[in-house]
């Protein structure tokens, strides 16, 4: 089985690989059951957990030595996701699905709250209707996957298999909606989507990934106004309650606009590489995808107008922001709302008499825990040392770690360890296992560790955003692998330009700006906001 | 507006249509918007609700003069679905997604119970993988559709849009399974897949549906057994305790066996025209598709052995059985443990000065139910009469509908009146506002139209069900439009004889079987088991 003991999945990186079908990510011969145990977080372990003979051996290739090399191996260790046998395709496995699962709960709750309801469209696009708005079929044509058979028979019309559902949306609008009573219009899907992208990485841009897509339409452009910004606060607020990301919130410059809306909202957020991630965008549509398939309402007044629309989405790359700003050396780390599992509890003892009270204590505390409603796993494999056991939950990011041995018996307590603070200092002895103390200990030591994530993040961002006042002081600061914000009224071309020269580009006009009077650090003309620009993924 | 008014959906029948692009099977203006408020139940009305014009003039065609028009009726009128643009291809709509999530929330806690993982995999698939597994190939390629340009060019190799993942989770596996360490390997997912029907019929047979499809791994032939049985349960427990639908649980034929199973088990409903649905499917998938992707793992013993398979699935076709299972000519009926909305609440005034008592007496209500888990609705709209409201409401299928007067506010009662039973008979006056007797009494009645709904299922399926002891007593069955239940031990070209002569096919091999010896019907050989013959969907 020598084979198993892969080289590091740096060698593999997709994103400039033009291999067809790429060597599996995954690690080691029994990922995958023990999976498809984990996610099922209130099991028992059942003694047959993980006997992945290479997963020690292939420690993760440091984060300060090659970032993306990092984030494969993490991929790969903390069994996320593997590579389909498409190109560009993602297989995502059961313990990063899971993740996916807490982001879907939290969001499909609030979007519920917010009057929005869920549905399903068709995913196959007549050709014709990626053509109707013209910005639209510019920004999306390139990116096509087309079905051109069906049945076994050439089709009369091309299909495209979704990019993202506004066309088919607002052909289905236009039969629904007739008087003003209709609106507004609000709904969702969660559904997958297909980009033909030949840069791709998982999480972050695969060719087909998985998403929400809201879509509403209404009777006035500031209801439309209303609705958007209400959304990109809904991902702000996810993003920094329950990822713990500390996304910037701000409106896309011209150039970076959605093919096809009027404005763009967006939530930036910085990686451990400090490359900004669009992690969630909201589109006001204006009424440009109104017009092209003639979606009218009459209004209170007898008048036929075309509705205002929006829609937003927030996807799998998602999790891909997750993996790469709380990751260290060690592997993932996971804010304890999103976790899957927030505590393991692995059983310590030497001689086969300690045994049956260790499990016994084990089995007592997981049962304590599992009733308080807390996401608990206990690892008690014989195949496998403590120590192993350690690292393997440390790199699936697990917040908190409860070990048992023979004195914790004997004392009637256990070690509690965090995940995010190494050694020594993040371990607790003597933790009572007296059951409401237990469950305030670990409860307070989880919130701990999400506001501890959180506090890391933002720190870590305001130290690498600069403020600049020059094209030049830009120009370090980039080179810096830092963000820059400065003043900018400058032109789609002069945008364009410092994208072309620094590879940066305008991540947003962030909605808090600095009081004051601006000069554009390009032109030195007055500016009414500053921008904030970064390379990004 | 006069347009809206439209011809009976009847005419529109897809099923039988060549059309490429058929009318919508929307009704009135205003249905959506309302929807997209029902669908979050526990929201007070807002005063806009529906004002569909056509709403009430369209009722819909009686079940008996033509049932398919019936079906597409209440469709329509209960604003479940819409065709999309595409041929074949379905809108779901708020209203009936909404009854696809229970659906999921209901199995997908069950699927978790018992062991599986939810994942995702990636939807398209190598052209050559479908071709390993003989009998797959010959199943599937007539509906396959295929992607043949990606990115503006022409593929190399063409892609599948996954009708089925058994082959794309068999490549991943071989990566993943080693060991009998690795084993049993248990996943799920929720997906959409793709077949290119040429007859198709919303929710029961389109273009693309959306399912979940589990796949699992094991060690030994008995274990995949074991988890193929479970399963087909799990589906039966789900059909009979949740959406009142006696389902018969059995075998499939060889004929009628999934392709490249080794056997399939399956849960078949009896429609409300008596032909069958088949509801959901289990398969013992033997080694065939280990064979041919060459997924093994290393025994206890050291020697390489196949691994044997399962796989299962459920889809939106489940959620046209429930509208053909216990609709009637008012429209829909939903069980209320699957139904959106269990409780709507109607206020009833005539003059201004009894409004304010009433809403607030309603708002009581309303928060009393909501409190106790009941998803409760209030239709306050002032555009449309009590009356028209509770045609709407029971068109939708909601099983219970609250009246509030001005008698009722002055004696603090309520008027309940059950979906299930029309008229007087269902209709109780005078029930205690008060909080605890109300919720009493409300979740009593929500369990008894539960109980009733599959009791008179159960009714209408047991005596529709003929046993038959020649091949003369099942074509007089069938011609009556029964399910012929018989003693089978004949060839496969003798069922295919019986499904040319009367269109009716073995629906399944009940698990439930007759006592005594049994002679073939067919042949008058030996028969080890009864079979059930039906005309299906």
């Amino acid at each position: 089985m020598g084979a198993l003991r892969l080289p590091s999945l740096s060698l593999l990186r997709p994103t400039f690989s033009p291999l067809r079908r790429l060597p599996p990510l995954s690690v080691g011969r029994a990922a995958t059951h023990s999976l498809a145990k984990e996610a099922e977080a209130a099991t028992a372990g059942d003694g047959k957990a993980s006997v992945s003979s290479s997963q020690q051996e292939n420690s993760v290739t440091p984060r300060s030595v090659d970032f993306s090399a990092w984030y494969l191996d993490v991929i790969a260790n903390a069994e996320l996701a593997d590579y389909g046998p498409v190109r560009g395709t993602m297989v995502i496995r059961p313990y990063g699905y899971a993740i996916w699962e807490a982001i879907q709960d939290y969001l499909n709750v609030k979007f519920k709250e917010t009057g929005h309801s869920n549905m399903y469209f068709p995913q196959f696009i007549p050709y014709s209707f990626i053509e109707k708005e013209a910005s639209h079929v510019e920004g999306f044509s390139p990116e096509l996957a087309v079905v051109t058979i069906g049945g076994g028979k050439e089709l009369e019309e091309k299909l495209v298999v979704r990019p993202t559902s506004e066309t088919i949306v607002n052909h289905m609008f236009t039969q629904w909606i007739h008087s003003y009573r209709d609106l507004p219009l609000m709904v969702n899907q969660w559904a997958n989507v297909t980009r033909w992208e030949m840069r791709t990485k998982p999480f972050v841009r695969t060719l087909e990934f998985l998403w929400q897509e809201g879509h509403t339409a209404h009777a006035t452009f500031d209801e439309a106004e209303k609705e958007a910004l209400q959304m990109i606060n809904v991902y702000k607020d996810f993003a920094y309650e329950q990822a713990a990301i500390p996304v910037i919130t701000g409106r896309k410059s011209k150039v970076e606009t959605f093919a096809g809306a009027a404005c763009t909202y967006t939530i930036e957020a910085m990686m451990g590489d400090k490359r900004a991630l669009q992690a969630g965008t909201s589109h006001n549509l204006g009424q440009n995808f109104s017009r092209a398939f003639g979606t009218q309402f009459m209004d209170e007044n007898g008048h036929r107008q075309h509705v205002w629309q929006t829609s937003w989405a927030i996807s799998t790359r998602f999790v891909g922001g997750i993996i790469m700003t709380h990751g260290d050396d060690t592997g993932l780390m996971l804010p304890p709302r999103i976790a899957p599992i927030q505590v393991v509890i692995v059983p310590i003892w030497k001689k086969s008499d300690e045994r049956t009270s260790i499990l016994e204590a084990v089995a007592t505390v997981h049962n304590i825990l599992k009733e308080a409603g807390i996401r608990v796993k206990v690892d008690d494999s014989e195949q496998r040392t403590p120590g192993w056991k350690y690292n393997f939950w440390e790199m699936k990011g697990v917040p908190l770690r409860i070990e048992i041995g023979p004195r914790d018996v004997t004392n009637k307590s256990v070690v509690v360890s965090r995940r995010d603070v190494p050694g020594k200092p993040g371990k607790e002895f003597g933790v009572s296992m007296e059951a409401s103390t237990l469950v305030n200990h670990v409860k307070l030591r989880l919130e701990e560790i999400q506001a501890a994530l959180l506090q890391r993040a933002i720190s870590f961002r305001d130290s690498n955003i600069v403020d600049v006042n020059s094209y030049g002081e830009l120009k370090e600061a980039i080179a810096e692998g830092k963000w820059a914000r400065g003043p900018w009224s400058a032109s789609d071309t002069e945008e364009l330009k410092v994208k072309e020269e620094t590879s940066a580009t305008i991540r947003c006009f962030p909605f808090e700006q600095p009081e004051g009077e601006k000069k554009c650090f390009m032109t030195g003309k007055p500016a009414e906001e500053v921008a904030i620009f970064a390379k990004s993924y």
